[in-house]
């Protein structure tokens, strides 16, 4: 048996995870092939990728292959597994979503707010025309997306591409597990979180220990700011005690952007003024690591590559991946249709759920109603994710608007115009979509 | 045939419209018996009132007796029709729902946010109690509840007491409905708008001048400033045309709170330093009208009391009382109980809804899945209503808690307890069901 | 102002009655112009129709056009309203539909069980060109549906027709509202049933004179057999005490099939001995009432019509179109898309409920959560609905299987495959869609 | 670590199953304390048992102790598992259960039809009652529920009793899985079936071997009558080619009650005419075990026990006992709260599902949208099973009525009222709740 998995965004500095990944895992998970896809602006990246790829493998004595192309659709045929990791526009692009809200009077980030949907808006109808090269030249294959905003991403590629086979993956609840096992002194394969929510607003509602429920201790750690599972990416600025003893749920470091807004906002000014844009910080660390990366007698992950916010990204893909191929029936925490899971939102909506694995794909375990402490605030996000959707695939004015308006970091109806209109200018060669009608002026 | 009417606090200045109203439809509707209750402390005033009224039905020449007592229960036999109008704590109790939070950083106001959240807490339980009296002494009596938050209340009413004649009115679809016909040209009983959300947040979707969709042009003028509906209580800003545009909705008032909420603040501030709280307006307002219903000459309802915010409510009133007693059939908008009509809403939810009246109650028209673009937003507030009403009856301060985080005026966890807690003890005296237990901080 | 009713199937025996309808009411309701459509075959009866059509109308004094035509298209030009009372393949049709169920041991039903399904299948992909016609030519004309199963027919336009503009009419709630009254001493116009269900399928909750709510003495009614409302078309067992006392519902005149399967299939095999088929019947009558109708001397609607079934199905008809044009806002029972006016109910689905009628067509009065007694049936029901729906558009036989094996009135898997054979041969003619493939043999 | 086990019905004829499950699974599932609880009535089989359970015990030589009590509350003192396998009435109530039924023309079987509601209208009250006692005696132990109609009792405890920790099994499931595995010559526990309905309304949608879809496989099997997987208790007629072409799902064996009523309906009154009851052959048959279980030489299951239609049912529950204790998080089919893992069924309704089990007992897996073809008959049973339950707790004869006419084998509104009659009096002794009031004929 031989695997294939092709990497759309092969040249990023995070492939190294994943070749580390899938060398740790070759006896149990036989990829022999790795394709290495990117776009012409991405040449360089990608050859230096694919070389350290090739000392890593070297190193190990695995039989694997790895190649470097631009030909996407070449690069599907007989694929098994397709990761999506790219980042349309790139880091200036990033900078843009983070800078033009900010001055607006808006939080800037990379997935929440308005950056999080002009970044949407950008990314959905290029992952949409791969999910169709893919149900075209390797049907069976699964696309592991994980590309951020993830859960919204995943949503418009089961909904409005033929291709099913479509998990989203994020490092939020593999870091949640990871540092509550940390504070219960446990094993982090002991500890099993019940989520409910949805990517990057996900919380967790149960802590069990071998089956113990422990997630009182959890909540004492976090009242009394022991614990942070913040990942390097995003401010912390802890839980108060008050909302942890009255919300009786685990929250994800990005929460602190819908409840902590103004305090937030302020910190986010003041790392402006003081280091620009995160997006600024990460470029000059890619740069650093590309320089690590070029070195012709590494033949390792580096060590640096933990500092950037997506760590252990690719450690929850190469697990998934590992759990498909190998029908585990295990549990892991993905983005995935809903199916009734969470009996408030459509069937159809993407959550991020514990799910069992198999051969057949991820299938959630039911969670029932939502608790009704965290009922309005998931209803609206989704209902906001939906209008995300459709104005990235129509391009409409309108409904970019509404996405906006629906968004609770935005909302404001007498600043939206100005903040979008800027944005949509200044992402203009990305958005074709948006660039066929008005600036609804008319 | 006659009926017979209890007002639950009849000492409110607003009661002198109710009287008006039913003089003038006696003919058709036989109300030949008011009863003012109030309590002690409104003792004053239901006795200027009680005058003013008997004074006002002797001109008209109607056989309509009016008594005053502070006798619920004995004023509750043979009611055919209990309003209620009550403020509990009196002006004094808003002025601090108005002054708080403002110091706080955060709207304060009546109905909405955190000023509302606690008229509800105090609210809730003595309605309930009265709702108890109704079932057992007049159980086919219908109770036309006007208290504020209308609809929060009246989903507490239907929810949780066994009499299940509650109907919640508004003045707001009525303001609508008659500024628009302005706009339009039109007589106000020519135009329907269909409205669609929940009290303080209902939406026009489509507004009909005698079955012609006229909708666009509302809308126009909407964008274009030419039309304010605003009622005198809250202060009024206007729209922006991209948000009109953009959600081709009629928005109410009150939605000024959610989607300009950063400059409601700001002017709210000024207000502010400039009167003080509106409360301490209308305390002023109050003590004028009491003058004047004092003038033993006075036998009409005076021109003055039309600057209150609450004008045409009890207008709203009489004419659902109209239509339950003469089995009218036809349309009124009304806070009843959803049954289906909005889809995405539970059966048991409390809307604002247009509604097919009867001797049978209200009915309402089934409006089918919210209009994507508010749908978030309305079901989060719905939610949020839930655990208001939940906190209101259990006295639960965790449940309070996160009634104040699902709040979108307030949701600031890193604020909210010194908020809420500083809330909480300011009106103790109203609040028993909340000094059973301690303050969450064990 | 001049009104255009296109009636599809003008040659059916029941147009007199539309013609009276439409003089009678001509004053507040000017339809000035009435095209009689039909095909080929039926270019005999259709003529006969319009020549008795302008001797009524010349009687009648009112300047009404009538023609007739076989250019459906050319017809629809300019049209307000469109009826429609077609038979696909004519009572010869219906003949196999009642005959071949019989001889296999099930009912042989115009509207129910097996002949009701292939009914459907014939029927529905002709209404459906139609509809696409009317959406080309006359975007803004009401369909009015007579054509059975009305409210399978109904659905399949509202969800795969682009014309929303569909309303679907049966004469049922009519004569139970007529039979009631008249049991209550009562005018029909003041008698409210307050219906649930599905077309041929609506159940009674509560009936309300003036409001004043008098279920329980039509229950004894019922329960004693005093009140039959039984239409000529179907056998009447009436109801036992036991049922009507436990069900606390009205149940209509074809809940027999469903509720005393068994005598019913005895009377209609003793039935079919004796007379032969009702279509055989109905031929009969159908060639007397056209002798009656070639008459030149004739100028009214002859009595003998009332024999049949569909009495006062025009009437329905008529009103309704009345109601629409003149924006009344009145309460009529219809054939309309649900929107979460029974909750338990897609919102697409179509039910028969009362409506709030306007110029914008029929909205559905909220009911809520459906009665339990019957929930389990009326969610069954609909679901076969469904099924049926699929399978006449698509003609697969997979899909044909499954709706006989979902009909209550079917349901035995050791004999649906041979009926369902002899069906689908027996109508191939008038059945393209199946043609296609195989007869699942394969 | 020790476990104990409290068997309410412990002298049934099955209990050796269970005592050999238990010793063969002792190492891994320490149970040291086995109670058995019985009746008066059934003192002497108990002790029977008893003894047999001991001499089993000792032939194998693990630490087991095993004891029989008349004294539930005793018993259940830290307890961790109950069982539950009782016959309220005994055989006797099942006779009539068979007998009256099929003397009024219906089908008379155990668990369906009017057999089968009488059985729960007899058992419900009963295990309510041992719930309660659970609940305040051993809150944290669960009750693994056997008892038939398995699917609808285990609805009644989750809804109508404080104890949350109650799990219902069926061998259904387990029959199904063996039976594929057999057809697809695979291991049983490589065999994954994903269940959709509920217990004793069952299907297959999917069969998976290591992953692997086999589906169509098991299909072209089962339409060619290569596959039985019948239980003894219910004859078997195999299923017709054209049924499960179109269908595509696995039916259940119970499924031949509803999809060839006739058919078995003729068998059923041939095998009465020609054996008497099922009832009447398992009384033989308890009999003759009893008389081996009573040899003292006898210290192993008797290969005779197997002969009865629950075979395999212990080990289905000693299974689910097992993974519970041990923290499993493998995969059971067990009869547990929906959660809306079917999405078209209310959250609390008791479904027959795949479920991931762990310490803290059954999470389904979520199954999206119940399959067109079977989603009307699956919401007609679970609506009937509601009314059973309704009417079980109530005792109102209206409920009763309601749910006969519910159910799909009965729905005949002319005979039921005899047969409810003549079932009500012949089972009155145990059908206390039923005799409060009338019967109906006021």
């Amino acid at each position: 048996m031989s695997v294939k998995l092709v990497v759309i965004g092969g040249g990023s500095s995070y492939t190294p995870e994943i070749i580390e990944g899938i060398i740790r895992r070759y006896k149990s998970l036989p990829i022999t092939e790795i394709a290495l896809v990117d776009v012409e602006e991405g040449k360089d990246k990608v050859i230096t990728i694919a070389k350290l790829a090739e000392r890593m493998i070297e190193k190990s004595g695995e039989p694997i292959q790895v190649n470097w192309t631009l030909d996407r659709k070449k690069a599907l045929r007989n694929a098994d597994f397709v990761s999506t990791q790219i980042r349309v526009g790139g880091l200036d692009a990033r900078e843009k979503d983070e800078r033009i809200p900010l001055r607006h009077g808006f939080i800037g980030q990379e997935t929440n707010g308005a950056g999080g949907i002009m970044k949407a808006f950008r990314t959905i109808p290029v992952l949409l025309e791969l999910a169709e090269d893919v149900q075209e030249i390797c049907p069976n294959a699964w696309i592991i997306n994980f590309t951020n905003p993830a859960g919204i991403i995943t949503e418009a590629l089961l909904k409005h591409s033929a291709h099913k086979r479509v998990i989203g993956v994020c490092n939020i609840p593999f870091n949640m597990r990871h540092s509550t096992a940390e504070i219960l002194n446990a094993n982090p394969n002991q500890v099993k979180i019940e989520f409910v929510g949805m990517n990057h607003f996900v919380f967790g509602q149960r802590v069990f220990v071998d089956g113990i429920d422990r997630t009182n201790e959890v909540l004492t750690n976090l009242a009394n700011e022991k614990l942070d599972y913040s990942p390097a990416n995003i401010v912390s600025l802890g839980w108060s005690k008050g909302f942890i003893n009255s919300m009786k749920l685990l929250p994800n470091p990005y929460h602190q952007y819908y409840y902590q807004t103004t305090d937030i906002l302020t910190k986010d000014k003041e790392a402006l003024k003081e280091h620009g844009t995160r997006a600024k910080v990460v470029k000059n660390l890619e740069k650093s690591l590309f320089t690590i990366y070029s070195n012709k007698d590494l033949n390792v992950k580096p060590k640096q590559l933990e500092e950037r916010g997506g760590a252990f990204y690719s450690d929850v893909a190469c697990s998934l991946i590992d759990s498909i191929y190998n029908n585990k029936g295990d549990i892991q925490t993905v983005n995935a249709c809903n199916n009734g899971a969470i009996a408030d939102l459509p069937n159809d909506s993407v959550i991020e759920v514990n799910c069992f694995i198999t051969k057949n794909g991820p299938k959630p375990i039911a969670i029932g109603s939502l608790p009704p402490q965290i009922k309005g605030d998931i209803l609206q996000m989704k209902a906001f994710e939906e209008l995300v959707i459709l104005a990235s695939i129509s391009g409409d004015y309108n409904l970019a608007y509404q996405a906006f308006i629906a968004n609770p970091l935005i909302k404001d109806e007498r600043k939206i115009k100005s903040l979008l209109d800027e944005l949509l200018c200044a992402h203009k060669e990305y958005l074709p979509q948006f660039n066929k009608g008005g600036t609804g002026d008319e």
